[in-house]
């Protein structure tokens, strides 16, 4: 075959291989997903599936489900009440796909997650009005594009792990997620994790362990 | 000789020529500047200058000034009293000799400046407490190195042109000022102009020129 | 709902809220523009926007305009007649979507603009033979692609702000317009202040408030 | 004065603020240091401190230390006996300045913190020999230069948060960090979070807010 | 004609010129395959060549060959028996395509090749419980796209040549393969050698020379 | 020995081997300059020499020149009188090290050279007012650091080759030379040939070979 | 209008202002190339242009001609008959629309222009046994995607002016051309002028201005 | 202790730990060096090492060698008589130190060793009248600077494996050896395995693991 599942991750690594569906066809993608599906108890997850992958996957698992603006196939099976507090906060309407797969994915693995959204730092009225929200996470995922400024405002404010995650929105010397990238790196405030560019999985991933730390 | 000087600056630009004593002998910067001093009436600049230039050109033009910190010879020849109101800002202690050059050659071209200095993000409080100071300007010079994160911040709170300065202050990944140039092209508040890395001589002429706009 | 609009940004900022529709569906910017539209007394502007956009908008805002050179969707609601003089300059026909949007979103913060297009460095006279239009303005915004030599001729000829726009108009190690951005950055003349690569909303925006200081 | 001091931030991050000594004087380095010594009854930091800033710090305050390879000053006072686990990794022998970094950092922090040293890849035996200490951890902080690919092959093994820092430890198209700093954010493996290059102290920060959520 | 064919490269470099495909016509292409495949007695190999190539090709050649996973185009003519032990070895699903181009270019240069495949390092234990098959070998070559650190596993296990490849397989920082590009020339493992971004002909093809001088 | 000298050199390329200083010791610069003094009849050139490299040959070599702004050793034996009319432009002051190495080496190979210095763009009337001696010339080299925008300017405004040298003279985003290197081979004027960044010799030379085709 | 042609450029510059079609509609395109052609009683060219254009123009223009390899659109009025001596050198089959581009330009400026295709590096001899071509040449335009070796190999060889194009043949870490750029501009054989990515424009302008000298 | 040795390389990889001696104080470095000579009967290797690091490991181990121009300390302690036959090619005098560092680490490790030196593209005569040498080699390094093209040339002619090594030779836009590395990993002529900029170790070490497979 053409993959070799490791099905020895969820004991490792406490969740099982994540399915990444960019760069496979859609048949070989249902098929990892559906085999995923088939031998465990637990969750499955499949990121940057298009519809035609969640179709398939559903033909033989009819409990799965497809999230379109975050683009994930997930199976929420064996995954218990959720627990903790992940706060995913992000800073206009265009990074909400990253901030989505973020908060699925973590959901995923057990966390009780809330959402901010169009808090950026242009009007910063708007993330001050909600500072009790910040103050109540355990773990905060923080998603911007532009040139990533909320990260370093919020990381001043609270005394929780910040989880960064730049996002591709934005143009010219934006250079597709470079600029907030960098920007994340060189926080002035400290407290900071940065994941790539429009890795809204691997920051959700991060922040569900960060959380089970907390139970 | 090594030098043609633009004595019809002042006529065409405002200013006359500012001398750039980086890769100039101190015996060139200094001939240049003398020369200067002895031809016009009105104020004479030497940026990125050593205290050598300075020596040399005090022997012959008494009255010249040296401000260390930023490096710049000054001649306040003829500059009428101060005018209109710039304030220069900047984000970290390490930040202030660019802050200085942006200060003192909006001086030299007439313009009342104030200064606000270690007021970075990082400590967000110590900014809104002097929302009055900002909104009092009538152009803001900002200067920050790390991520550059002030800018977007003030931007987003202020209606008066910002004047923004990345600087090299920072390690790693901050690349000697990249990471907050390209998040000051890309802040997400509007109302911001953005100069060369440690160019706060550019600054503090682009600010002077403005300011004089509102006299 | 997908977006938390700045409702207060036109006090703080003296305009309100502009969408930058790329990156939105059209539903969705067309829904955050009608919004505005019912909500304040004052002028509307959305970049970036499709025709589609401004179909959706103009069915419920009937007095809605649509620039589609540069493709900006602009209600002129509460706009007093222009004041001042913003120049906008322009270095090629390419450049021309640019300037354009520089233009429009001046104008909708009140200046009086006027346009000189097709004037680049390889042709020099066309240039010189406009040095009073250049000499009558009280703030200039020059677009240019390719090398963006442009920027430096006009900031040695006149005293007054210059902001630069860097576009991606060339090919090859123009990189998408960030050989101009870079050689605007470092212009030998002073005065200039640079935005983003293609961000005539930018600069239309910052000349407007720099024009505001001269009334 | 040259500096607007943070006094807010003990209760605002849970740790008052950190003196980064780079391009500041000796004298203005330990000025600060000294009056966060003497204002608190909490522990003090400064990172990239010479032996100079910490002989005038001690002139004043008698019990501070100073670890030269990290080049850290460090004044424990007020904090509680060590808690937790965090597990310091590094590759090779030339990252152990960074390591340490981290290492006194979280422990400044209130953290337990143990180290294993000299672990690299090219080695793998080195590492595999000591899989207990890895699973052990609350939370890793993995420091490596050359390639950085011990990163990828620790957070395969484990299930718990990892902190990356890429050392500028290599040459040629190392890049001075860049390259491990990109293989850590493209990481297969999920759970890391990185910090900038040769950023010892944020990892060690990070890492004690982690394993602060454990206690 | 648009080609001049070096006929007297596989007298000089012991196999005949390889048709790169991509950037000509498929007409081109496959004028320039049916030319060699007239001439010569030896073997012929088209790279990057879509269905339309082959297709035309075999109307005249009828028995070439058509890989479309790696998009090869081959006619074994006058190949011996396959001789030697090359391994080809790859990460990820993804970067099939690639390591197949390797593995049949090196059969068209006369050698034994063997696959392993989906062992990534977010597994290790895959590799590892093949670590006979790696021993086996006389030159591995090695595909990866994310990080590439399967490269500095498998170097530090062998004490045969390492022939990299990194893929650009991966999104964001991982820049169509610039990062497992740097990590594989940055390996702490020595014996490693490395072609550019998606070449798997060119590690086949020297892979194949390296083996050859064990027969 | 540890250089085999390509003698053969002046016969093929109309001019002997000229050496590079720059990484070889005194000792080895000086051997070779010697051995190419002593051998041939014709000049010999030496650039990024030091003092110390001319000492050395002006012990055996009495006629030998030293030109310590350009650190260019230079033998004019055998040189004709000057021919042709090889025009060196340059925009600063501290450009002038690399427009006299261009200015020398032309000279070397028989070119009558004129030089025009410090008519940069930021005063551009400068220029205009020497037109004549642009239109004198059979080809230019300009030489500028900054944003290179002199090149663009003087290219529209001849009908002649123009040789392009962009300098490391600047700061921050200057990027040593990059910014005016991209400017340069994006003017916007045609008939632009450019060469690395600060080769002034690789100007020069090319600059001669033109100019002889007009003798 | 949306133009301002420079009709005095022929005057300046010896030949009429050459319209760049990318980034134009074809209508736009079409109706300047048109008013060129009206006017003038010299040659016109347009580059970049597609079929779309050249009908366009046809259909007020007959004579006018298209050369759909290199998207040429010329009209050889007023062209004297072909002067002198301009080599046009290629790597590869690819490179040949970017060499047509160069010599279709020569060619409306006079020049007499001969072809040499498909030399690479990779068979020398192919290029060894055409000495006497690369001999004959007045100037030669060398163009080549790849690593662009064959610039610093014909350099070598022949004392006249290269003119060298770097193409964006090539893949990967090809960089779209930046290679050979790179390449051409650290030839180690002197007398090398370098144009931008694919600027066949660029460079057989620049070759015709130098073989008129020879006339 | 600073070091875990891996004693178990040689039995592993057929050659002990190697020390890089760059970040390590001589004191390190050399202790370390003492210990492998101390402990095994095998060969001892040190790179980058200075003549301090050298005396120091002179005094306990007195057979131990050094070679300045390449700063290798060697141990030839348990190494056959050479076999095989590696050739060194190099192509500027500069480039000496990184070739000789590669011919002294594949000697430690057994091969037979020839140098062919100054050889580069500049002057291909020199080049063409070593073909026999180029011939007779089993594997080839190839050093060079600049632009690099030596090894297109020589991969070109031979139908062994070619080991590239790009050296840091050059200025400007050679950008420390990224312009060779880039020109090497895209060389037209196949059989190219590229290394780290200025790793002469790392391709000798690979030659020899390559030349050993032929004995
Ligand atoms: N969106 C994502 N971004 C980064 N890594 C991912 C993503 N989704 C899955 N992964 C990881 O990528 C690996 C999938 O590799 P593959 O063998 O190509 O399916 C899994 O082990 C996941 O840990
Ligand atoms: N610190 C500075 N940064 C950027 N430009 C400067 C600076 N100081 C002076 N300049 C400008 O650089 C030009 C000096 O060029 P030069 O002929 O080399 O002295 C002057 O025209 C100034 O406008
Ligand atoms: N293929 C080309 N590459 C670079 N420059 C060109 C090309 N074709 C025309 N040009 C130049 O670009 C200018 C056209 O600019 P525009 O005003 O946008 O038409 C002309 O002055 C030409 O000198
Ligand atoms: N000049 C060199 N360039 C690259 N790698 C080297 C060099 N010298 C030694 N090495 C490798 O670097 C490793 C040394 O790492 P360390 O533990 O820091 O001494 C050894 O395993 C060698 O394989
Ligand atoms: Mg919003
Ligand atoms: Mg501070
Ligand atoms: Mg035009
Ligand atoms: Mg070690
Ligand atoms: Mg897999
Ligand atoms: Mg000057
Ligand atoms: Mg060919
Ligand atoms: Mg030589």
């Amino acid at each position: 075959g053409f993959a070799r599942i490791d099905h020895h991750r969820a004991l490792r690594k406490g969740f099982p291989e994540v399915v990444y569906c960019e760069g496979k066809t859609d048949e070989q993608a249902a098929a990892i997903l559906v085999r995923l599906c088939e031998r465990g108890d637990g969750p499955v997850l499949g990121t940057r599936a298009s519809a035609g992958v969640y179709e398939r996957v559903r033909a033989t698992v009819p409990d799965v489900e497809y999230h379109p603006l975050a683009r994930v196939v997930r199976l929420m099976r064996g995954v218990d009440s959720p627990k903790g507090h992940v706060l995913v906060v992000c800073a206009g309407t265009s990074d909400l796909p990253v901030a989505e797969e973020a908060a699925l994915t973590a959901e995923a693995m057990g966390a009780r997650v809330e959402r901010l959204v169009d808090v950026g730092v242009a009007g910063l009225h708007r993330l001050l009005s909600h500072l009790d929200r910040l103050y109540e996470a355990r773990v905060l995922v923080v998603v911007a594009g532009m040139e990533g400024a909320l990260v370093s405002v919020i990381a001043g404010l609270v005394d929780k792990p910040v989880i960064a995650v730049p996002t591709s929105v934005g143009y010219g010397t934006q250079f597709h997620g470079v600029t907030p990238l960098l920007s994340m790196l060189n926080a002035c405030a400290s407290g900071v994790g940065v994941v790539n560019i429009d890795n809204g999985f691997g920051a959700g991933y991060l922040a569900a362990l960060i959380n089970r730390l907390g139970d």
